[in-house]
């Protein structure tokens, strides 16, 4: 059986087909690449039978168009299900599937990613594609007010992570009758049965207690399942729908269904062979469901007429975080797609400056930093431009959807206020001193820790147009301003506040240690000591030449202080530059914050932390004792 | 109003002078200090008056007692409330709570952390008290054996997180009827009203969906919330219990109570005078509750006769997740105290070989990673050894988990296994290519990274007596055996696996790149360049003596080698302790995971990485041209 041209819209026997050829090529798909889960595939075919088959309103030959549904795989593992609907709707070959899945250089790895122009986001850490679907909804509903849904396979040993009813929390707070979650209830996870197994009525209360609606179906009832996604479409009730679909894990092939063992293996080959036969045979059936309604462009507020930009004179005292808070404002001016969000601590980030201002892209997280990031790279799948802030200690909480985002290719600005022991007496808990370390590695990222306002509102600015993962850090503190309006802080760049021909020592600080590195640099003039101070604002991509200039000039020495951790953060951004940029005879006195501090004043806690200019000074003058 | 001798389980009149003193002086110790949330600790005071006064069994002369109960203050920002209790009971002075609190070098920090012997964790990043409580709980329950309870104080802001969900999931799950949650319902959170305001329906809703039991109560009612403390005392119900307290922010100063505005802001001296003449003045009561019902050691099972240690033989292809496996199995057979929990994938990790050999001291944590860290710092609160795992990608979820798991003090053994493009086919999403950043920026770490079983083995015994947070990096594929029995593997060093005076370069790696060194070094030999060959199975500490060492012997040539990303792992870890040496004319390669990686096989991937032995041999041979 074999059609060249795509069904629209097939009827349910279509859909029984359909769903066969489903099982039988994730059977087969998994067995040709030796690695796989088509088990978790199986489970869920009939569910996307009805969905890609009825319901799903997508235009296969236009991904990119506005009005086309969203279709999220939070079970990414179920990858074969996917790649087998992918080639049932046409968009990939049968020759695709067998010899490229989880193959070296294809584009069907093993867990889905936007590689494919078909998948919106990166899913296989658990837990993530839900969140994700908020934040495609909340587009849906709030900014391109457009009819599109986001559907979302959910596999049922996920909802054990706490980031699943962070998602349903938010989506109901929101409204969103535009997100639908497809829970796969095969009652089996990877190494045994789930927490809840079959209780459906268990997650039904949780479900409901979250504020969704919840339609309890027999996942293998084809009816049944084209009814519930019917009534799912159906938005008059103004919340998300959870569908919990009882299903059977490796289903349709007797040898393997509802048997504990078989998770994430391929069927060896002779078991393959047996699953396609009880399955009915090979099918190569082309389906195409409805397409989207319409495509229309959503009216978007015009920018408003560009602004000047804040402002500040050289030697007031700003926090950054303030800046920071002007500088969003004014980008929300300039661009009407820049949207933020906040993990309820708006008045401490500044972001309230843009939610007072724009309150119709200011979506409010409360304390959910996973959800908040993960909505973020929803919105940045429909092309906004999210900047999403807390606390920089409190972004180590979404630590997982970051790195995940970065696999997604998103467009992210991330955020965070309050770092360093800098803060006071709040004490450690409050106290970023990581996370330099984690957004460094996360793959593509950009990192900025601007000392001065001025540096601030660039490097924000700058963030609107940056891809991948950006990273603002701020100080909770007023600081002077150092730089005129017409300074330039091109990402990459550093920016070398004193200098001279006789200079002995470099100091390098960023953010509040560029004010302590200038404050030992006057101490050690007076004391008839040069030194070069760089402001390195931009901690990745790093100033490597002016940074191996001056340790050159400086005949290798160097004092780096910085307000983290010693490991992963300015330190090691410093040592890698100079390092492969060969640098001879280094001498890198590296000052961090090396004891667990508790609580005091700000002078009290740099100076504790010995990252304070009189440390700063002391280690430039050992430096030059050194032989 | 004064008492020189505590009064012992007070009457409900003399409850409420203690909730006017906590009270007076949460405002007291904030506006001494000029900072902390004295609203936040008012809208709580009644029922901590009524907890401590009356409930809370508690030794506070022996903080260390085995029969105690345990007071977690979740919502850590109530420091100033809980340092008042800490003064009713007679532990602080009246003078310490109003000089120290938030000032430097004191213990009174601007959130508590056990840097204080009454308080079990430090609490400050929301949502994490009341994980830590089910940990705590799960001990009392399941290892100890005792009556205890644990008693932990929660923000009704906090509940937006998805970790609060986890913890009640997991608490019903594991039917810990001796955990009980006060959620102070006060409707304000820091910058507004919170999500779910006044709706303690909604709250209830969620929470007994999750499986507690659910006590609706006024709380300010002081005989309300006796009886409800009373009956969560009742664990015949065999489940957890969630207070859900309907307060007022502020509570007992008409100018600020239920006022937005006044989140986290000390009240000025005038308003604070004001403040304490409303409440009726200063009081100095001293006040204890009842003791602990005996302080019963629970009968651990006696070790069993220490068994030999696993041995391979030399060659052998050992995945070394599978040797973590078969030690983990000793320790358990060792040390009774050891425990084991997993993040539902014990199957992959091998702490299943534990689990099946001690049940009772095995944790199934399912997909909720942020939970397992927190168990285990509960756990560890209670003296036992716990070792967690799941995939090395995964911990990156419990990262906020870790980095308070620091500043609480923990002994935590983390283990990641299928780290980097090695594990191959399944593709970005399940590869930790960020964890070594991650946990060598936790304050206190040790990092270890093993390249075959019998060093694996060494390390996982030695991590059981590594005082702070431990983290062992385990590799998917099954590599030869390196090692005999005889050698040691102290934390802190390495192995020199080739070695001569005529190395010309030094080759540098951890883990699976190892065997790639070992391999380009062979290749090297072949064409006449001998090379030291380093094993760093210790990334922190990291053995600085042998690197610096190594370097000077290869006129400062060095190759690096990691499954990671660029920043913050293997190469930093190198980089650092070689500069600090002042090791001259260092020239260094770093090769690492630049690029983002899709599936393939394990030859294939590290090839396309460029971490493979050819790409070594190239890098050594580059070094050697290099002028």
């Amino acid at each position: 059986m074999a059609s060249s041209q795509p069904m629209a819209s097939i009827d349910l026997g279509q859909v029984e087909e359909l769903a066969a050829q489903l099982r039988v090529d994730s059977v087969r798909s998994s067995t040709s690449a030796g690695s796989g889960h088509p088990t978790s595939s199986m489970s869920a075919a009939d569910l996307l039978a009805v969905l890609v088959g009825r319901h799903l309103r997508y235009d296969w030959d236009h991904p990119e168009a506005d009005g086309n549904d969203h279709l999220i795989f939070s079970k990414g593992h179920a990858s074969p299900l996917l790649y087998s609907v992918f080639k049932a709707v046409g968009v990939i070959t049968d020759e695709e599937l067998m010899t490229g899945y989880r193959r070296f250089g294809s584009r069907l790895e093993g867990h889905p990613t936007p590689v494919l122009p078909w998948v919106d986001v990166a899913t296989g850490s658990l837990g993530q594609g839900l969140p994700d679907g908020v934040g495609v909804a909340l587009a849906g509903k709030y900014l391109d007010r457009l009819p599109y849904r986001a559907w979302v396979l959910c596999g049922d040993s996920e909802m054990a992570e706490g980031s699943m009813w962070e998602a349903l929390d938010k989506a109901s707070y929101y409204d969103l009758s535009n997100l639908v979650a497809l829970v796969d209830v095969n009652r089996l996870g990877q190494r045994g049965p789930t927490e809840l197994g079959w209780n459906l009525e268990a997650y039904a209360r949780r479900a409901e207690a979250f504020g969704a609606r919840v339609l309890t179906i027999d996942g293998h009832d084809l009816a049944q399942i084209d009814q519930a996604l019917a009534t799912a479409a159906d938005e008059s009730a103004g919340r998300p729908t959870v569908i919990l679909a009882r299903t059977v894990k490796g289903r349709g092939y007797s040898e393997v269904a509802d048997r504990e063992g078989w998770h994430g293996k391929p069927l060896p080959e002779d078991m393959a062979a047996r699953a396609v036969a009880e399955l009915g045979g090979e099918r190569h059936l082309l389906v195409r469901g409805p397409l989207p309604q319409g495509s229309i462009v959503s009216p978007v507020a015009a920018a408003e007429p560009v602004p000047s930009l804040p402002g500040y004179t050289c030697g007031e005292r700003i926090p950054t975080r303030k800046a920071y808070g002007d500088a969003l404002l004014t980008l929300g001016r300039i661009n009407p797609r820049v949207v933020a969000l906040d993990g309820e601590v708006s008045n401490s980030t500044h972001a309230d400056e843009f939610a007072n201002a724009y309150p119709g892209r200011y979506f409010e997280m409360f304390i959910a930093e996973q959800q908040m990031v993960a909505a973020a790279v929803g919105l940045s799948v429909r092309h906004y431009i999210p900047f999403a802030s807390t606390f920089a200690a409190f972004l180590t909480r979404a630590h997982d959807f970051i790195r995940m985002a970065a696999i997604s290719q998103a467009n992210l600005r991330l955020v965070g206020s309050h770092a360093g022991v800098e803060i006071g007496a709040d004490g450690p808990s409050q106290m970023a001193l990581e996370d330099l370390a984690m957004m460094r590695a996360v793959h593509g990222s950009t990192v900025l820790y601007p000392s001065d306002a001025t540096s601030t509102v660039a490097l924000t600015l700058a963030m609107a147009d940056t891809r991948g993962i950006s990273y603002l850090r701020t100080t909770r503190g007023g600081y002077p301003v150092l730089y005129g309006p017409g300074e330039s802080f091109p990402v990459g760049g550093s920016k070398v506040l004193r200098s001279s021909d006789a200079d002995r020592v470099t100091l390098i600080g960023a953010g509040v240690t560029v004010h302590q590195c200038l404050a030992a640099a006057d101490q050690l003039a007076a004391d008839g000591i040069k030194t070069r101070v760089i402001d390195l604002y931009s901690v990745k991509p790093v100033d490597a030449a002016t940074l191996a200039a001056a340790a050159r000039a400086t005949q290798g020495r160097l004092v780096v202080a910085e307000d983290h951790h010693p490991e992963g953060g300015l330190g090691s951004a410093v040592a890698d530059a100079l390092l492969a940029a060969r640098v001879p005879q280094l001498r890198l006195s590296h000052l961090a914050v090396r004891k667990m501090p508790g609580s005091g004043t700000t002078a009290e806690l740099l100076d504790a932390a010995g990252i304070s200019a009189r440390h700063i000074e002391a280690a430039a003058k050992e430096l030059l004792a050194e032989q």
